[in-house]
């Protein structure tokens, strides 16, 4: 079996915490891992890794690769969507690209950003599938719903198909019900959440796909075509970006009549806004969900996502704070809904703030804006152990460093040197030069920027050991 | 007459604006001046600056004068409080420090954080209240209740004292009432809010608190004697910690049978909580006080102090959000009494956002601090035009100066030399040091402290333009 893992999102559900460059998946909301961490660990036992397929698109698949353990196996491999294209176009590609490399075979398609209480029973159920996907079917995986909740849709199941399987056909697929309508559904035994898993074979999706969305299906072709040549890249950018954007739902699983559901009851969320975590997160005495540096006095039924700032909540109820270093949230619960259209605003005025945390990762360390004002910027810089940043210059600002802990080797211009803690160092305007941590210790220094211009994109790479020296698309990044 | 202000307070009603150093009366929260700055102004036509006495604590005193207008006239005098001792002791010692420089005179007693929307009125109750102190009355200013309010005191009118003026023997005070009790008051004519704002003069106070509060009263004596001399501040320290805690309305005005008031319509507020900002502040259209970098998604009646950082409030009701740079509060308008619980557990905690800002103002300037970490602090210091710091030493701690703007005159050891922006200099641990802004621009540097132990209380100083260098107690500031 081959794991496909559909992986865009836009950041905006989980906003302050989520951002367009860092959205929900990337999140470590529940505990130990991230939604995409788990999401991996979990089909851990049924798919070798190297079997899995991560369709995202460039910027996250950065940050995703940062997030995969750096074991010495092969990984996930990654297929780019140059834009997003709805759920027919990204498993339709993935589709593809699974044929063109391995003619045919059962695909399981994942989203990275769910959650699932109970593993072994969701695997069972894959399992369970895969049988019924070599028979032809296009299989569902249901969710016994634990309450009328309009925020799912449901499949509605009918005959089963066997005598010792709770495998059933489907009867009709239902959009997010109104609540009369999900409290009848949640009366009667046969509707099931439909939790957007699916599993099939690579030759009956393609199959539909021709058959109910031919548009779709001649651009996938063009671009199978020109998988593993040298076009591969321009072709995707050109046909992708006229493909119809349609969900795979409405636009396959609709109008077939080879759909069958397996229901399950392994405790499945798709935690689709900030209210949605108290369907997941063990609540206090008071029905409340609080992390971080926060004082509380009298609030309940509230959920205070604090970081090293202090946040204080006095007598709330129902009520949403997170907290980040360059943004607050503050939401009552029955407007989580709402929380995008404060995404759509700050979008709108080009804040930064819908786009990237003030803490941007990246493979060599990360990075911290601290303060901005005119003619300056400070930041700090953290390098991980043997790592080092773009050999690199910049036109329009010098930049002064001041290490607080570790040692930094420095070339600036024609020297190279080192400098400790307490030690700091000047690099002018125009200068070439490159920061590294040649330790096993972490590098931390502070750097003040100055210039009349101190924009990301003010750099020049000429070596790079992430290979942003080349691309034209990323090189314009910190780093 | 003479005015007497007091100007108190432990900053926990409007945490996080308002701080331990830094109270409510220091906070421009209405609009172009400060609370204090306000009390200042609006007796200014009737009492010359020079006539004014503000009883604070020295902490505080010093806050307060940078805030006070940099005339050739003489200011205000300070009268300093070692410990907080409730009103009765400190109207008292003003009184005594009043009998002791004037014999006698008539004193207005005002709180430095009141609201008051006619000035013309309250100062022709100021006015008609002098006359009837010269008489021998105890006279308190009554405001007339535009609603049931349960968070302040009552007055009780009984006969007018003469045909044709208002003011009035006073028949009884009543403390914080009940709701219903209330709303019984609002609709009899009889009944004033309590503004604790009192005309006297200084013998009458004297003889009543010599009546009814013995001990204070020789408590005050004692001091009286000293004042002037050189044992005034440690006789002031060692009695004022025995002096009897209690409020003027309790200890005399409850008691004594010399009491009128003035009854007036004058818009007057006792601003004690965050949610009586509405009684104060023109609300938008869906009852909002919004104010900073907030984006509002249907929020209605909540307060919004945002700062620079984006706040973004969706759907909340009767909410207050208060943001400061190392702080943020969130609570239900219901519940605004309860902040000062928030400020009690982070005095508990040690944590430092009870008693400061991350930003500190000094005469010379200010500091924010951007960031800590283990063996290292990140400040921003603005120095003023024509201005220094003290000549000081650091026994533990390095500091790397970057200049952000402007002109630096930077004393390190023997050498005395100039750095301008995009420059820096390096004040290697325990060499005595300077920096001065020499120019008419505000200076603007970075500065990054390295060391083991950094705390504001490792300085020497050598040499200070504020006095600093040679008093104990405010010798461990920075700066």
């Amino acid at each position: 079996m081959y794991g496909v893992i559909l992986a865009g999102g836009s950041g905006t559900r989980f906003w302050p915490l989520s951002r367009e460059e860092y959205p929900k998946q990337l999140l470590n909301i529940f505990g130990n891992q991230t939604l995409i961490q788990a999401t991996l660990s979990r089909v851990s036992d049924l798919i070798p890794s190297k079997q899995l397929y991560i369709v995202t698109n460039p910027k996250q698949a950065e940050q995703i690769q940062l997030q995969l353990p750096s074991s010495g196996e092969l990984g996930p491999h990654f297929i780019s969507e140059p834009f997003g294209r709805n759920t027919a176009a990204a498993i339709g590609l993935a589709a593809v690209t699974l044929r063109k490399q391995l003619q045919d075979g059962v695909m399981v398609v994942l989203s990275a950003d769910h959650f699932v209480r109970h593993t072994p029973v969701f695997l069972n159920a894959l399992r369970q599938a895969e049988q019924l996907a070599e028979e032809g079917y296009l299989v569902t995986i249901g969710a016994k719903p634990t309450r009328p909740e309009t925020a799912y849709g449901y499949i509605e199941r009918g005959k089963v198909l066997s005598e010792n399987s709770p495998a059933s056909k489907v009867l009709r697929f239902i959009e997010k019900p109104k609540l009369e309508i999900a409290e009848g559904f949640f009366q009667k035994d046969a509707f099931f959440w439909n939790t957007g898993i699916f599993v099939w074979k690579v030759s009956t999706i393609l199959t539909e796909i021709e058959r109910f969305l031919p548009e779709l299906s001649e651009g996938l072709k063009a671009i199978e075509d020109k998988i593993g040549t040298k076009e591969e890249g321009d072709c995707l950018e050109a046909i992708y970006a006229e493909l119809p954007a349609t969900s795979v739902d409405y636009g396959i699983l609709e109008k077939s009549d080879r759909i069958a559901v397996i229901p399950t009851d392994m405790g499945w969320e798709d935690v689709g806004s900030w209210n949605a975590l108290d369907e997941v997160i063990p609540k206090d005495a008071d029905g409340n969900i609080i992390t971080g540096n926060v004082v509380n006095v009298d609030s309940k039924n509230s959920t205070i996502y604090g970081d090293k700032r202090m946040i204080a909540v006095v007598g709330l109820d129902n009520i949403v704070v997170a907290d980040t270093d360059d943004a607050t949230l503050v939401c009552d619960k029955a407007s989580a809904q709402d929380v995008k259209k404060v995404v759509a605003i700050l979008k709108a005025k080009k804040a930064e703030s819908h786009r990237v945390h003030r803490t941007i990762i990246r493979a060599w360390g990360s990075f911290t804006t601290l303060e901005e004002g005119p003619g300056y910027k400070i930041k700090r810089i953290v390098v991980n152990p043997h790592s080092r940043l773009s050999l690199q210059r910049h036109k329009k600002r010098s930049e002064h460093w001041v290490v607080v802990s570790g040692t930094a080797r420095v070339t600036c211009g024609e020297s190279v040197y080192t400098i400790q803690e307490n030690q700091s160092t000047f690099v002018p305007m125009g200068v070439k030069h490159r920061l590294e941590n040649p330790t096993d210790e972490p590098l931390q220094l502070i750097e003040v920027q100055s210039g009349r211009y101190l924009g990301e994109d003010d750099i020049v790479r000429y070596q790079d050991d992430y290979g942003r020296a080349k691309n034209g698309r990323i090189e314009k990044k910190k780093g």
